[in-house]
């Protein structure tokens, strides 16, 4: 069984979605949570306030993948150097803890969870509910899109070769055409 | 006497400079050292590698103030992404330790040490050494602007009120506009 944390990075509200994976496509709801900041707070202020609730959460659920929305630079400026500025602090967590991270962009995520690229937000938040077996979609967005960025990680896997199961030769093209990417 | 870290936050080099502020408009040179991260690293480990350099700095020098490049989207969007994760990262040391940031646009660094807002690298790193009294321009230019960042804070102040003296009613303007500007 694998434990996988999917995080859904913001400034205003970010997304941290817990699920554990076991053979298979098996995977089930650990915990799902947003943490939000306030506008008028100064900004430094609020990125410390998300990694000390996000430091939490890899502590208390100690996982061992995370899964982490990679961010553009073609939405609102404003947004994005934010976003940036929150999945930085993200990306340090994990590298203390010598935990791997994926990044999936948003059209990898909806194709995964719907097998649609194009999908909209009320579609993922309804595979999400059916995948994960919850009575009601995860509200709001970020909370559905941080468990949508998890289940990817559990079913495309595996930003680490050598786990769970031996990669196969596509998989493997896949995960070193990632890499190439990550910088 | 205030002792002031400047940043140009970058994954591939990151220039921090510390410099002490006196009566008046009289700085001295700290410390200045431009810390690297080979382009071929985990993301996320270049990211921790940089935490770590920047924290020993906060520890050793115990900085009043922080001065930090605002980081624009309007370059290179890979760039970008990474200078705003490593400012994330910066912004998260300054609070957990109550040091208040000032965001200067490298405009308005260049006008606070040459007089000219559209000077180039060489110009500014011509005026650090002679603000500083060094024997040589400080190598490489990230190295310059880090300083050059510091010197601008120590200068047009004040990112918080109440320190050394008591604010003028223009400055005071000025503070509050940048504040507003700084999420």
């Amino acid at each position: 069984m694998t434990r996988i944390l999917g995080v859904d990075p913001g400034l205003t509200r970010l997304g941290v979605g817990v699920i554990d994976h076991s053979r298979g496509s098996e995977v089930s709801l650990v915990m799902v949570e947003v943490f939000t900041t306030p506008a008028d707070q100064e900004l430094s202020a609020r990125l410390l306030s998300l990694q000390g609730q996000v430091r939490e959460v890899f502590d208390r659920y100690q996982p061992a993948r995370v899964s982490l929305e990679r961010v553009f630079a073609q939405h609102n400026v404003r947004t994005v150097m934010g976003t940036a500025q929150v999945s930085g602090i993200v990306l340090a967590l994990a590298a203390e803890r010598g935990i791997p991270v994926s990044h999936r962009t948003p059209s990898e995520v909806k194709a995964a969870v719907t097998g649609y690229g194009n999908a909209k937000k009320p579609q993922v938040g309804q595979m999400v509910k059916n995948i994960l077996k919850l009575k009601q979609v995860p509200k709001p967005a970020d909370a559905a899109d941080a468990l949508a960025l998890a289940i990817t990680e559990a079913w495309r896997g595996t930003a680490v070769a050598g786990e769970d199961r031996p990669e196969t030769p596509a998989q493997r093209a896949w995960r070193e055409a990632l890499k190439d990417r990550r910088t």
